[in-house]
């Protein structure tokens, strides 16, 4: 029997889920000072939402996708990406009838990739990630850079580099293509098996392998930037010029294609710099999508979105020596000793707690030292004892365990004197 | 082409998430304050953490479970329920070897279950529910259902009705068991072919059987309570006065056994008992469940928990006509009028949302009425305004959109005048 997590995913235990709550909780508050609203899609979609046809030449939809029959038949695909869903519930949903354009969504994703495991890469993953929808302002494509940035900003990371390209439109990648083909031709026998596929299916990919990254062809490949025509020349400048203004620094790549099929005009992704983070340096990626929208079978709508894993920007926290202000501490831990005064501790603790104060007990029958030291454990700020003489005057016991006071309080008093001290007296009982 | 969510399934717009996201936030509260911590667990697992061996006759692992084969040939299954995901978690991590015992857990879980959709019953659906393990004291028990009723009591819900049984310890079970076996025996040609399958399998779940609720032999049923043994009946005895200390009223029912296979002792449901919830009443349910670590391979660790559909409870909340708070307003909208304001509007978006003021603007180019007109879909808090007259004298306009009042201010005191008037000005520049 395997009762073992499935190779690739991992469990959240409370410590690390901590971290996680504080990297959302600000991910969260950007996104509603940016004015993005939240969406959720179903972890499933029928698999054509992934996989739309010949286009799809991607490692991910290839190879990595974890697809089965459901009882009734139907193929499905658990999200091996976001935008795809995104996009399928703005069609399905009707969203471009809102009265509100462009939709600005962001969202948090687990999404399913069956590749080996290794650090920072995991079968079951995490994303955050927005999409707007509904605008092809150059001054959209700054905003979500913008937003990314100030995600990474706001946690305490500076070792970032903005990578910034243009894949201009249908045209201008057309005539790309044609010339990248031309290029590469020559070659096809020299390039590794997926790259000889690629110089067909999608040549512009050639540019990002690995594997072939030092053949000489790659030095002399034309440049997407040569074959912008005018409207997209002028789009890429006006997005850097919005960067300028908005200070964000960044660098040109122009061998920056990303991993999906369906960008065009600004793609950028977000690297690591910082010492010891490893090979991997990617923290977050994205572009834009004109025309996906009508691949999902809705109107022609300009989209642009990004997404970063979460995994790895954990990872880039720690490789910075960022240290969350995370309180792990319990405001208070009530003692009870004796079978009367457990009982009474029980409608005590759930007194307070209905009333806004934090407490837990113990729940083992255990002697009051051990209770104190639980009390220890979870770093209480106040530990409130009920014993027998306590229980005779219709008292408990205060102590303050920073300063170590100790104050006598009437039964009748307690929530208010809690609420008090630990919730600057600001609700009432 | 299926561009569609499958079937059973359904995206949470932006509209309905504010809702999600409110509940969610006072449920994490709760937890909070009672001290349980979060834990998430992988979407799948390999489907013997399910399917246990003979003991699992549940509709659930029977009959609706999404089991599919990865690449690798494992068996993986998504997650039909929290518990034994939670627990094969707790297992392990080894959980149980920590210092701070018990280990108090909440989650909030997509789960899985291939039934036909109807009203409050999705395919993919949410749930919240906390596990306890480690401890054996019927003060957890009350705790964990003391939990759960504030819970709904907080998010606004009266209509409520708490069942309480008890399954008792294994000896108490294993009589009752052969006692029900003997009576409903000799009317086993009579009863569902379910309820067949059941007198050997598990003939407790006859009790609740939707078919066979009116056949005579189930009033005259023995009742599990009749076979309580002293321990389980003292405990029974216990976790009611922990009840009635903490003034939770609660409805005794011999025939309530739950649905899953691994209770004992302490089993609850909370049912609405509001106007127009229609037929399906049960909000959230749960047990205690001594010895499931065993059988995820642990050691003999007591456990309880309970899980609350999240979708139930949004329909519960608008059965009874509850208006959550939710602000669907924005703080500003920035209107900018001419191409030089649009650009330096974006750099004054951005500065503003990096200081903690909420903003959104225009991206469509649109003449300043219809800037205006968006500004009052978004209900915007103050519109701050920037034209060609603006931009020679270095200020903005900034309306008050309640009070109608219009202040000019230099762009240099924008973010502090912002701040002071949305942030009570605890915020600096």
């Amino acid at each position: 029997m395997s009762m073992r997590a499935p190779r690739g995913t991992a469990d959240i235990l409370p410590n690390e889920v901590k971290r996680w709550q504080y990297v959302e909780s600000i991910l969260k508050d950007i996104c509603d000072r940016f004015n993005y609203d939240e969406i959720r899609t179903p972890l499933f979609e029928h698999t054509e939402v992934f996989q739309r046809g010949v286009g799809d030449s991607t490692d991910i939809v290839q190879k990595e996708m974890y697809t089965f029959e459901d009882r009734g038949g139907r193929s499905l695909t658990l999200r091996p990406e976001g935008t795809a869903t995104v996009v399928r519930a703005f069609v399905e949903n009707k969203l471009y009838g809102s009265p509100i354009q462009p939709v600005k969504l962001f969202y948090f994703m687990q999404l399913f990739r069956y590749e080996r495991p290794q650090q920072g890469r995991m079968r079951q993953l995490n994303q955050f990630g927005v999409e707007v929808l509904g605008s092809a302002d150059p001054s959209v494509d700054a905003e979500v850079i913008a937003l990314a940035m100030t995600c990474y900003k706001e946690l305490g990371l500076s070792s970032l580099k903005l990578v910034l390209n243009s894949l201009g439109d249908k045209e201008s990648r057309q005539n790309h293509r044609k010339a990248l083909v031309e290029h590469f031709s020559p070659y096809k026998d020299e390039l590794c098996s997926d790259c000889q596929k690629r110089l067909n299916q999608n040549p512009l990919r050639i540019l990002d392998c690995k594997t072939d990254r030092d053949h000489p062809a790659m030095k002399t490949a034309p440049s997407i930037l040569d074959y912008l025509n005018e409207y997209s020349e002028q789009y890429f400048n006006q997005v850097k010029a919005y960067l300028d203004m908005m200070e964000i620094p960044y660098v040109l790549d122009q061998n920056l294609v990303r991993g999906l099929d369906y960008y065009n005009h600004t793609a950028f992704e977000i690297m690591s710099e910082a010492e010891g983070f490893g090979a991997i340096t990617t923290l977050a990626g994205g572009g834009r999508y004109n025309g996906l929208t009508e691949e999902l079978g809705g109107p022609n709508t300009p989209g642009i979105g990004f997404a970063m894993g979460l995994e790895r920007l954990l990872m880039a926290i720690d490789a910075e020596n960022i240290k969350l202000p995370i309180d792990s501490s319990v405001d208070c831990f009530f003692i009870a000793v004796g079978e009367t005064a457990e009982k009474q501790a029980s409608e005590l603790v759930h007194k307070l707690r209905v009333n806004g104060i934090q407490v837990d007990k113990d729940y083992q029958g255990r002697k009051m030292k051990a209770q104190f030291k639980a009390a220890d454990r979870l770093k209480a700020k106040y530990v409130i004892i009920l014993g027998d003489n306590e229980l005779e005057d219709d008292i408990v016991n205060v102590k303050n365990m920073k300063t170590g006071d100790q104050t006598e309080v009437p039964l009748t008093d307690l929530v208010k004197t809690m609420q008090a001290e630990l919730l600057g007296g600001s609700q009432n009982e």
